[in-house]
């Protein structure tokens, strides 16, 4: 079975959404991810706040590496995020995992996303299937 | 009070991240908004299908539309999304919405995304808290 | 293959719960059903007001209902409710199903929950996973 | 300010759904709540097995306690549950609330579900809006 970095590095790598929200893996192991990115101009609304999608994409590849690392692939089910703090250019945002539940078919994950100053900015819930198809 | 078309004008008006999607207005009334993108091969994850945050973002933008379109400034609390089907580079998105309830603090709606085929993509809900501040 | 009552008559045979929510079965076919309750005093919570578990409950029983109907047996994975309009004591609760999406492991249903001058009082979305055991 | 004790108390007073699924108040603190009960023959559904809405309750009423422990009046607006675990008649549930974000207006807690054995049986998160008006 492949290693969890074996496996995000397959995922990473020609992952071009990823490469343009500037993603960097800082940890992963079986069920824990923490990734990085900062927040750039292109990633505003009108309100010169980060547009919600920015927030949600950054948790969801967290689910994604998170949930895979074990070597089993696994598809996004359900995911819910709530916004709690504005984020603003030049913001650093960092997504961790906690698996809160896993199965031999559904895995559960909390992602918290901590802007530079350790304030909560979002918290993510995602659902996934595991399939039976390893790494 | 400001119509839906000033408001959505105002709000896409220097929103930089929707322009990088490419969203265009197709329709805007109090609680109603219609929007399309066309997938490109920057949205694409390593797996060569769009990443989960490409569609969130454009039904982001669908809940935030739709509901700041009565001429109160809206604030998302909590959204979720269950993907259904694969998105691929080419594809077109429509993200309509339909007002499921509306007081005067709250407000909640479901936002479906197509693609160019009519299959369902994508189902998303999202509640927002409705603040007393005009347009 | 069972039919859609056969699977809903011997689910609800024996359901303690449902029968002192005093649930009935209104209409079922494949993906859809409608049930009704009569809210008592022994719901409500300390507000004088239906505990948030009844509504829940009956959107449920609902959601069980219309996903088994096909003939597969269905468990739920993440089910979520927006409480829209208080429910009182005497009220009679309208629960129906919508079929979001159906694919050969996962069902999305929407569940509508009315009282009985048609208001709207909660809307709520469960998603199950579908196994291959048949009824 | 009234304390926690005096706010749950005054809610649980007359709550009689709360009664009849005999709940147990462990611990209240402001944002805290800690709640158990014992799960009974009439909380089975048609599988022998605690109904969702079952364990739903015990932590809706968790959300209820530890969110108007503060001393303002709050309301859920948005709940979602992820039922991991069988539930079964002789079990005895333990809710336990963790205050994820609380601003002005909104607040957003986890409550977990573990049975006897400190398993878990579900994960639930709910949002509440917080009024202005004391207890």
């Amino acid at each position: 079975m492949k290693s969890p970095s074996e496996i995000v590095n397959t995922m990473m790598n020609s992952d071009a959404f990823s490469k343009w929200l500037g993603i960097n893996l800082i940890q992963i192991n079986r069920g824990i991810c923490v990734l990085n990115c900062k927040v750039t101009e292109e990633m505003l609304n009108g309100f010169k706040i980060a547009h919600g999608g920015i927030t949600y994409s950054i948790a969801d590849s967290c689910l994604a590496f998170a949930s895979n690392s074990h070597g089993y692939q696994c598809v996004s089910i359900e995911t819910s995020i709530s916004h709690v703090k504005k984020v603003m250019s030049g913001d650093e945002l960092t997504a961790s995992s906690r698996e809160i539940s896993r199965s031999r078919k559904i895995g559960i994950y909390e992602i918290s996303v901590h802007n530079q100053k350790e304030e909560l900015v979002a918290s993510f819930k995602g659902t996934v299937f595991i399939s039976e198809n390893l790494w």
